[in-house]
Formats: C-alpha cells, structure tokens, sequence
C-alpha cells in the first residue's frame, strides 16, 4: 500500500488542498484504484468519457488526485462485508482554488454527483488552513459563551422549553423563570417553534428577557435565551436583525434545514452580536445512513463550526437518540480540537437528556460541554425548578467525582431524578431498532 | 386495518393538514402503532416523558395525528425484511398552522429529530393547498422555458460544458457558440463552477450571451445559458441581480448545498426575472439510503418546485448514476403533476446522458422534458456540434416513432453517437454496486 501521500494528505507538502476520505462499497474483486480515479476525475475535470477539451494544463491545475486507497478496518463498518462485497476507504485531494472559500461549492466539489453513487459515503475531510482561513468561525465559542452565563469551570445546563408548541410568550416565559432559578444556563426554543400567531418571536424575546432579569435579581445567574429565528435566509437575517434589537441574548437556528452557509450568512454579519446555536433538526436525513451522506462528525462538528456556530446540539449517547460514544466523540472534537485559528463551538449534549446520564459524559468530555434538556425538566416530580436543579446537582457532583446516588442523599431533587429515570437506562434500544 | 383516514389525508375532510408517509423498520413483534404514536407526539407537542404543560387545550389545537399504519408492500424494500425486522409505512398528520409557509420549519417538524431516528425515512408529502398557496412555486415552469427557446413540441436539449472546470470564459464560449449551432436549447455550467480567478461568472455571462447572440444570427435559434451564481446565500443574491444586469437569460444554483430555502428566495426575488435552474449535486446524500433521509421525488421534485425551480436536473435512468424508472417517474410526477396552482418545472434528465437513451426517456416522459448533456457532447468523435445535433436527432426520430438504427442511416451525427455509446447500454452496474 502506497502511504507516500499521507505527508502531503496531513498539509505538510501539499497545503493547498482539501482533502476528502469516502467510504466505497464495491462488487467484490473490482478494480477500487480504477474507481478512485473515476471517482477523482468525476469530481473535477474529467466526466464519463474521455474529452478532447480537457488538455494536460487543465488536469495538472485543477484535477484531483488520489491520495491512497485501503480496505476499510472491519471493526469499523455498521454493516459486515459479505462475501459479495468489500469496503474501501479512499483519500482523494482536491485543489482548495477549485473551491474558494464557500460552503456549497466545498460540498458540490467533495460530495455533489458523486452522492449519486450507490454505497459511497464522506466519511472524513482535512481541510487546509488556505481554506479555513477564508472562514471566520464562531464569533463567541466556548470561552465567550462561558464569558456570557458566568461560568467558567464546568458544563452548562441549556433548558428546552416544552411543551415544544402551542404555550403563548407569557406561559413560556414562566416557565423560562423556574429554569433559570433552578440553574439554568440558558433556556432555548424547541426547533419546531419559530414563529407563529400564538407565539411571535419577538413577544417571547421580550417576555423571556424579562423573566431571565427576574430571576437574575433573585439568584444573581445569567440566563441565555436561545430564540428560534429559523425561516428563509432573508427572513431569517431580518429576524436576527430585529430579536437583537428587542434584546435577545442569544440565537438558534435550524440550520441544515436553512442552509449551512445561510448559518455562515449569518455569524458573519457584523450586525448579529450574540451567540448562535446551531440544531441538529434533519442531521439524520444527511448521516443517518452507513452507505451514503456525510458522517456525523462533518454534519454536526466540522462545517457547523466552520459557518460560526457557537453552540452545536448533538444527539448524545445514553438518550433517546441512537448515538454511538466514538460517533460522540469524532463529533465533539471536530467541534473542539485546533482548527486552524477557529475558536471552538461548544457541544451540547441533546435528545431525551437527564441527571442520569450527566456522569458517563463527564467521563468523555470533562468540562467542556452542555446538557440540553427538555422532559427532563419539565417532567420532574418536583416541578422545573426542581428538573433544573437536579441536573446542576449531577454535574456537581460527578466533577466532585462523588456516585450520584450518593450525591442523591443531600439532594432530593437529584434523588427524584434518579428514581424517575435510572442512571444510564438505555432507552433506545428498547424503542426502535 | 383503519382507513377511514384516507379521506382526510386526500384533502376532502382536513385541508389543514401536511400528511408525511414514513417507512420504518422494526424489530418483528414490535408495536408499531405505540412507535407510530410516539413519532406524532415528538414531532408536535410531546417529547419523551409526559408533561404536565402540554394540556388538553394544546393537544386539540397543535399535535400530530396517527392517520393509519400498514405492513410496507414487500416489492417496493429495497431491502427484503429478514425474520427479525418488519416494515411498517406510517402516515402522519401535521397541523398546517404548526408550520406556516416556510420550507424550514415544515423540514424539522416532518423530519427534524426524528431523522435521527434507526431506520425511518420520509417517503412521502402530501401538502394541502393552504400550505402550498403560500408559495409562489416556479415564474416560468415549463412554458415559460419553451416560451424562451421557442421550442413548443419536443424536449429540449441542454449542453453542460467540459471540461468542468478549467476554460476561461472566452474557451467556454467557443464550446458555447458551437453546442448552439449543433441546436442546444440551452448550455449550462457544471454544478462544480461558480466564480474562479480563472473564470469570473460575470465574464463567462458576457462572452456566452455574444455566442448565444453568433449562434442566433447563424440559426435563429435561442439558446440559454444557464449561468453558475452558487454562494452563500447574500452573495448568491448579489450575484443573480449583477447576472442579470450583465445580461443572463437564466441562472443556476446548486440548490441542496444553498438551502431549498435559499431557493425559495432566490425565485421570489421581484428582480429575478429569468429562468432558474436546480441542480442535483448532493442530493444523493439525502435520498440515497433506503432506511434514512428522504425519497428522491421529495429532494428532487416536490421541494425545488415548492420553492420556484423552473427547471430541475435529476439522475436519469440509463445513464451513469443509479436511478430506476420508478424513481424517476415519481419525481417527474412531482415537478409536473397539479399542485395547487404552481407552474410545472421542467424535469431536466442528467447523468451520463447520450442519444441512445432519448427514446426510452420518450416513452416514459413524452415532450415534457430536457437532456442535460456533457460527455455525450464533448466527446462526440465528429466534435461539439455534432455532438449537439446527435442528440436533437435522437429527439426528433423518437417523436417519429422512428428507431434510432434506422434514423442513423441518413443522420451520419446519430450514427456516430450511436457507434461510441449503443442505444440503452446499461452502464452503471457494471462500475458502481
């Protein structure tokens, strides 16, 4: 196996590329370097048959070119190869100056007909600091997010409100108080709540400022509010341009339902001065499968980062959302580990969240991480303040290193958590396949 | 089995409703109708614990309804279910007023989180005309786009200039000038080419509409030209007002990797006043998994149309992707089939496209529809035009009724054509599994 590519695939002799690891799927005992070459071609100069056009000059300014190509580790496939098929993972660079510094044409070079093709996945892209130079990142990351709610030595609780739809600006923002009196973090919308007749975003920004400064004068905490502000682009930078001025703290967006570069759009308007969450609603649809889309990683970790996400919603293992702790972990640190300057995105831990689960992602992240949580909360025996409390009280003690059970003997509301729903439970498994 | 909801679902008794069809695979024995139940709850007012807020009042008014559950037919699987797993299509009814008219929020609320469930996939979308007339769907639609070649009966032949990248505008042109003499109704750029150092779109704009303009005084024949204005979206705009104010006669964006929402703004753009074209790049990555993300006739048809495409390229049968003639003749069905009052688009066959594969595309699809052609034009042995006039033969015999062999006898283009590319030659089994 030829590895003389992998210097140059790391950025040491070949910083101007990006590069991009697929995942093939092929008839057993077909030729894979002949279908890296086609797939390379395919991807930049070249096309199903051969061209007069496409002179000597073109190819050695513009052609990708195949790095390597390996069969894939076997303990890393969803699915085994059968005796029919066999994987191959297979590295291919593409000049950065076919892209220029733009999402959509970043994935129409790596991924655009080429999704096309049966049992070809993205599993991974390196992408040279000559490209992500020309990306801003998250204005606020980790730090600046930290800088904001006043806490700067252990993970964040972000509140969902629920129920999702159909409480009007004054019913949520009550319940925005018990979140924030109970520790809250910040309090986010649900991602199917925008804006509508019962519920206008800028009523609710006005109502949930309100109970963020009550519940300020109380416990002396800030409380993010995360709004809802997803809709067409140019809706949506209206939207944002207004929910600062009515006093937002904070934003969301749906974004791969808006458009990871709509997402760009917007953290690089010098107008938008509060952090941005980015949501995970429809990330399935693009990594849900092992033969085809993006892996999680890059759908979650890596371009929402570089569109200038702040916080990223991920489905965490332990809740309701099948997940595994390596995709976990791969998506974490494409959000936090040096990309070029970028500052870092925080992970927010989402998808049937509880106190139970908060040890286990301690263990995995330490500090630098947050808990979204929605029934959790809202569904404690002791009421919100109490759901709230009770995960704050987790995050205490397993920084303190102490079993939540028994943290749970200081802690009633810890305790009643824990009774509801047990540490660990797993509970996908149970509910779907 | 229950299907008393069939009426509501078609419209008659609930036009307030968007009704999305999911298949979902699960264990056997499972209870399908719970799971069902489960997935309408979490996708409007519930999550996964019961809450005490989401009162009755809230229900009634917002959450989602199981219409009817079924074993999924065995010969539409593609993959067969085994002993262990079964599958089931579930048909759900959202509220319309949960969404209001945006493409975004219908995304996350038909599939947000729950497309990170295992193994469920949106097939289907009915939307009801309350939803749909909020739209104003394509400004030209099929009509419009022959209305502006001149060209009422017959498909309609767009060239895809090669090599994709690389040319410099005055190159491109020339390739241009003579995919326009060969009677190309329109050429485009390929989906990897926007605005480059070596190719600005504003030059290519120029130096194409001058050999539109040489083609035109040659033949009298008009021919688009599909200009790349791909970006983030604020910039994409910018670059479709200064398109067209360089002269563009139609625009293309790569759609799926804007936002179908980018889309949508793009096309009700009061200053947009041509064609635009959708593109297919990445589009695989949503539809190419049989057991997550959506159908190909949701990306490719019911989506582009909804937000304004007048033209959408699409992955035909019998050339280099894989697509079946189900598939396709679904999704042309979404771009063309009634939908409240939106215009039809253009389905725009693509994909290793070449002559011998018009009369079966005939057969399937009538007139109503283009070929995008690239290698098929570039690499005809007799050169561009000839490439070009290939294929319009191809057309003319198939509305003839008139097979190709014996058309090639007096059309020495087609003939050639033929010799390097067989009529219907199957091509994608044997490169890709």
């Amino acid at each position: 196996m030829d590895r003389t590519g992998e210097a140059a695939a790391d950025g040491i002799g070949e910083p101007q590329s990006v590069v991009a690891t697929y995942r093939y799927r092929v008839r057993t005992g077909a030729d894979v370097k002949h279908e890296a070459q086609r797939l390379a071609d395919l991807q930049s100069t070249g096309t199903w048959v051969e061209l007069a056009g496409e002179t000597e000059a073109i190819r050695e300014r513009h052609a990708a070119r195949v790095i390597d190509t390996w069969q894939a580790p076997s303990d890393e496939l969803d699915v085994p190869d059968g005796p029919d098929a066999r994987s191959w993972d297979i590295r291919i660079a593409y000049p950065t100056h076919n892209i220029g510094a733009q999402i959509p044409l970043l994935l129409a070079t790596v991924y655009g007909e080429c999704a096309s093709w049966r049992d070809l996945k993205l599993i991974d892209l390196e992408l040279p600091d000559s490209f992500v130079g020309g990306f801003e990142g998250p204005r606020f990351g980790v730090a600046g997010v930290r800088g904001l709610v006043g806490a700067t030595d252990r993970p964040l609780l972000i509140t969902i409100v629920k129920p999702a739809i159909g409480l009007t600006p004054k019913e949520s923002a009550d319940v925005f108080y018990q979140a924030a009196i109970g520790g809250s973090d910040a309090v986010k919308d649900d991602e199917k709540l925008v804006s509508h007749p019962w519920s206008h975003y800028l009523d609710r920004i006005r109502e949930h400022e309100r109970a963020a400064r009550m519940a300020y004068e109380e416990t002396g905490h800030r409380t993010l509010y995360f709004v809802n502000i997803t809709d067409r682009p140019d809706r949506l930078v209206a939207n944002a341009h207004r929910a600062i001025e009515a006093g937002a703290s904070a934003l969301m967006v749906d974004f791969l339902t808006v458009g990871i570069s709509t997402l760009s759009m917007l953290a690089d308007d010098p107008g938008v001065s509060v952090p941005i969450m980015a949501h995970l609603a429809f990330a399935g649809a693009i990594y849900g499968s092992a033969w085809s889309g993006l892996s999680s990683h890059l759908v979650l970790g890596t371009l929402p980062r570089l569109a200038g996400a702040d916080v990223v919603i991920y489905p965490s293992p332990g809740g309701t959302l099948p997940f595994s702790r390596l995709q976990a972990r791969r998506l974490t640190g494409a959000l936090t580990e040096p990309l070029h300057s970028l500052r870092r995105s925080l992970p927010v831990a989402g998808g049937g969240m509880h106190a139970g689960v908060v040890p286990r992602i301690v263990e995995d992240l330490g500090i630098d991480w947050a808990m979204a949580a929605g029934g959790a909360v809202h569904g404690h025996p002791m009421g919100v303040a109490a759901g709230a409390r009770a995960i704050r009280q987790a995050i205490d003690a397993s920084l303190r290193g102490e079993p939540l059970a028994e943290a749970a003997k200081a802690h009633p509301e810890l305790a009643a958590a824990l009774r509801k729903w047990p540490e660990e439970e797993t509970r996908v498994e149970a509910t779907a396949r």
